[in-house]
């Protein structure tokens, strides 16, 4: 079982998922790669950065680290993806696009943008005084590649992977995709240092960082992606817990109110402006499909912040 | 401050939300209130029920005890109801309506209906050898009146309460509603010894038993409910967490996808039928939206059953 290591060289970079690209290395089943990743602004944000920095920068995708081709690998195998460790470099950033370009769950309500940039310790981090976001790193876009002729873009979350999202994919975690080119092709990025259920605003803490990985063929067959998560599984932070459930006529509906309750509930409870509390809504709060057969659909979220 | 009692007596029962029932009891703001309640099926399942029992059920809707007048509560005031204690009778039934109906979040996919009796013991109770549902009883369906004219169904949650299925809503819990009638007029019914998130058969471990509740004035106001939940947050069980994430164009098909790919899962797992195995995700299997904002959106599935 060997170790390897990817740097962030462009080299190592791509900014879409592509069949027809060249894998930048070769592992046997069972190695370790140990992947060095840009952020998902492509590291053109500076501390500090304004509404502006982030209009202005120019990325064709997400900077995806690889493709990790993985010997022996054949269509139809599963892979497992064992995450061992992610680690931040200190730096964060969460964003809201300017201007109602329909990203993020509900952009027609916040058309000023915002950018906030994180210092980050070892277990949490400050967004205003008082409010601390405990840190729970992850990859939030990782797989291999799609079969179909490319390239892909790297938004959405596909059978094989992707932009995945899922905030319990932490260190200890394992991520099962079904492959269906011969290596796989693993590609990782878009690593954040804490994430809320839905990353509603369209963005985490957005950080670079390094992610260690090992990739294995896994014995059972899945159509889909599934996982083995790490948990866990309270909602993040030492505060009491908190809830709002928002009801509709669809699970998206409900998903709507749920969260325009609870931008409402953290501005109440923690005196923060509406915009500051939908960045800690997709940073730090938990969604849970409460029920979906009653006609009426309730979500609720969570969260257990404390000031 | 009183303690009050309200039998399943038929005189304490209705089947639909109405403005102009007449409260059977009247408190003040801090009394604590305990129902009596019947469960789902109105009391007409016999131990051993079977599919035709469920269909010969003949009940206007959910049986909801109350309701109960809060003294000088006004239209616009905060109710604050905190669940205190909720204990069941050591039995229960989890149904799958037979017919493609439309209830439940796979109708088409269960057409032949199901019914399974539960022996509650304290802490859990065995679904099949080997799988033990950790019980977690609270109240289905709870809320105080709308203000329009009824009757209204009992089915659907509104601002004011009613159906919400919010598993969190355990002993330990407040909830808040908003009230719309002089005397919020506060019922309850549909207990529950156990509930995935979602309820996605139509039914959870439905169960008679008994709700003590305080009921009291809140100094803040609500739009809709909110809740300071109980807990517990980490998947139900004490077998190791596995997950599978579901992905759509929106979060309704995303939710059916992680539940299609967790009944495979469970069947692949344990060993049961797949109509056992959606039964069990309506009792045991916790939904997050994991993004909501990636153009394909996931929602994932977790379960940590034993066997």
């Amino acid at each position: 079982m060997a170790d390897h290591h990817l740097s962030r060289d462009p080299a190592h970079l791509h900014y879409d998922w592509d069949r027809s690209r060249d894998p930048v290395a070769t592992v046997d089943p069972g190695d370790t790669v140990r992947f060095e990743c840009r952020d998902a602004a492509d590291g053109q944000l500076p501390e500090g950065a304004t509404v502006d920095d982030v209009e202005a920068v120019d990325a064709p995708g997400h900077a995806m680290t690889g493709p990790v081709e993985i010997a022996g690998l054949e269509p139809d195998d599963t892979l497992a993806v064992d995450v061992l460790d992610v680690a931040h470099e200190g730096v964060g950033w969460t964003w809201v696009y300017p201007g109602e370009v329909g990203a993020g769950l509900l952009p027609e309500e916040f058309p000023e943008g915002a950018v906030h940039t994180w210092e980050l310790a070892d277990g949490s981090a400050t967004f205003v005084d008082g409010i601390e976001v405990p840190l729970a790193p992850f990859p939030g876009n990782l797989g291999v590649v799609p079969a179909a002729e490319g390239p892909h873009s790297t938004t959405p979350p596909r059978r094989v992977g992707g932009n995945l999202d899922v905030k319990h994919l932490a260190a200890g975690s394992t991520l099962y995709l079904p492959v269906e080119v011969a290596g796989g092709l693993f590609s990782v990025g878009d690593l954040h240092g804490a994430q809320g259920d839905g990353e509603v605003c369209i963005t985490a803490i957005e950080i670079p960082g390094t992610v260690t990985v090992r990739l294995r063929r896994a014995d059972r067959a899945v159509d889909a992606p599934e996982l083995d998560p790490a948990g866990p599984y309270a909602p993040a932070g030492d505060g009491p817990v908190t809830a709002t459930t928002g009801l509709g006529d669809d699970v998206d509906e409900a998903t709507r109110e749920a969260v325009r309750a609870m931008v409402a509930r953290l501005v109440e409870r923690h005196g923060i402006s509406r915009l500051e509390a939908y960045m800690l809504c997709s940073v730090a709060v938990d969604l849970k499909v409460s029920e979906v057969v009653n006609d009426t659909v309730a979500v609720t979220a969570y969260v257990a912040l404390a000031r």
